[in-house]
């Protein structure tokens, strides 16, 4: 399998430049060397916004006409949506029946069509969508003009702090932490790039430290409140992780939470859990990294308010019970993926 | 009175760039055409770490020996402390007795010496200070060094944004506001900059429609969430106003607090009260602005983590009592000025 090249990353980082967002590192009171690349501060939120502008740009005349369709109604899809009327062009987003009114509500601001389906018909709907009108589909990582988007993270570190020694990346799909450790592998091949996932969807840990590419039930990935990192890794992120990524570190539900804590109070970031993974790692488990200049990639600011609010308060020691009282289950509402 | 210069403020920009953070423009959702400088991204949170870096850039080598001293324990004093730390140079913040604790562990945090003393007594002990050790004193706002520095806002505004139309900024003590209308005007004449106030502390507001500095007691500037807008002008800074400010818009207690709280939901900062009041502006009082690309100065992020707590789960809509309930009057923790 080809993997992604730093000249597509390059080719990426040119599209975006109108649409994205150039996010800067901010140090942190915690540690002299550690930095967070606040992706949150995108437009949508999150750094779901490069792929997709990217998949976009990179649609011929013909194809921008008949427009793009995704089954992803979480970032990936607000995020398409925003590329999408940012290019003038048409897109039609899959969403689960049961979804938050809140997230359909977003899609439409954006002016998007949204489809309701089954939570089962997600997959088979966007593909009746490419069959009846010819959309491109943009999925929200097994596809290399997404990887290769994700990757300008990686080249802006490398730009920003050139002689970066540890970047860590969350892995849900992958598809960031490809693009990243691609990046990062050929600009500065002496640093190590750490993938970071909740230790209750270490399907990529797994996967890496077993060499086979496993998939973990959602029985199992949607006990964690890193909503956006239940995903399991394709065949096509596999390949990428296991060439390019140097090990994966697995965090805590109290460390997930009391990093959002933490980058709410003393770097003034809204991030949501899945987002706040990264820096977990390099606050709690640094005995498993490197030493050394240190980014921490904070990929997205889409919190449920009321969960933020109960973080706000409470303890910000992932040993203290309280943390996990703060986070209430009920704003646990992203919907099952479809496989 | 000879007001600063554009050339001033240009070489403060060139002191500050290894200490402070370049922050970017963020789109907004609200409008098309409406940008906030989150200036709440610096280290400790606040555009105060500009004027104070630059003060102490501007020592000579005898006077950086015998470093720095202030008497404000708000976001400047916490910025000397960091700025003198990164230069190298000791640091006392004078202190009044009762402030509460977690600001004077942060200035001691940052390697600073604190001295407590009664609230009448903090310009005296500064005073004091300066005549026992040969420190320098750097005022939060009263000064030509801390105008510079707090200018080069302006300046990344008109580089970043060079046909920006209106340029919103929070009047306190008035020295950001000097600072930004003084590099706007000379590089961008046809824009307009219009400083924003809480209602209840209206002094520059008053000042400049009587052509008098007026100011107005601790009794009323008190009464509002925006603590670090309660202090009045200077002569200094009511110069700069009176020459090169367009005008001052007043928003109302419910306004900052409910653009406090979509700043959190909808651009994910970290807001404070202060820091919102120009977004407040933009947002409810439009039919006071000149129409077209706009920017609003996101001043700092020192919030206390309850009132955020509170507004993250209240309404967004300033004619809803439920969003003055959610600020709790506990969190108004802001020592009173010497004057």
């Amino acid at each position: 399998m080809e993997l992604v090249s730093l000249a597509e990353v390059r080719a990426a980082a040119a599209d975006l430049a109108r649409t994205v967002l150039r996010t800067p590192l901010l140090p942190t009171p915690w540690h002299d060397r550690l930095w967070v690349k606040p992706e949150s501060l995108q437009p949508v939120g999150s750094f779901k916004l490069r792929g997709a502008t990217h998949a976009v740009a990179r649609l011929d005349p013909g194809a921008r006409r008949r427009g793009v369709v995704t089954h992803s109604s979480g970032n990936h899809g607000q995020a398409l949506a925003y590329a999408a009327r940012t290019a003038g062009i048409p897109c039609t987003v899959v969403v689960p029946e049961g979804a938050p009114t809140v997230k359909v509500d977003r899609i439409r601001a954006l002016g998007a069509t949204v489809l309701l389906v089954p939570p089962a018909r997600r997959l088979a709907e966007a593909e009746r969508v490419v069959a009846d009108t010819g959309a491109a589909l943009v999925p929200p990582f097994d596809d290399r003009r997404v990887i290769a988007g994700q990757g300008t993270v990686g080249l802006e570190i490398a730009q920003d702090l050139p002689d970066v020694d540890v970047v860590l990346v969350p892995v849900g799909g992958g598809g960031l932490a490809s693009g990243v450790a691609t990046a990062i592998r050929a600009l500065r091949p002496a640093a190590t790039v750490v993938g970071v996932e909740p230790a209750l969807a270490a399907d990529a840990h797994e996967s890496l430290a077993t060499g086979a590419l496993t998939s973990w039930e959602p029985a199992l990935t949607y006990r964690t409140v890193a909503d956006g990192l239940r995903t399991n890794l394709s065949a096509l992120t596999f390949a990428h992780l296991r060439e390019r990524l140097d090990t994966v570190v697995t965090v805590s539900e109290a460390e997930i939470l009391a990093a959002t804590g933490r980058l709410a109070r003393d770097v003034r970031l809204v991030a949501e859990p899945s987002g706040a993974v990264a820096l977990a790692a390099r606050l709690f488990h640094s005995d498993e990294l490197p030493p050394g200049r240190t980014v921490a990639v904070v990929t997205g600011g889409n919190v449920d308010p009321a969960l933020l609010a109960g973080l706000l308060t409470a303890a910000d020691d992932p040993a203290d019970p309280a943390l996990l009282t703060a986070a209430d289950p009920s704003a646990d509402e992203e919907e099952r993926p479809t496989g």
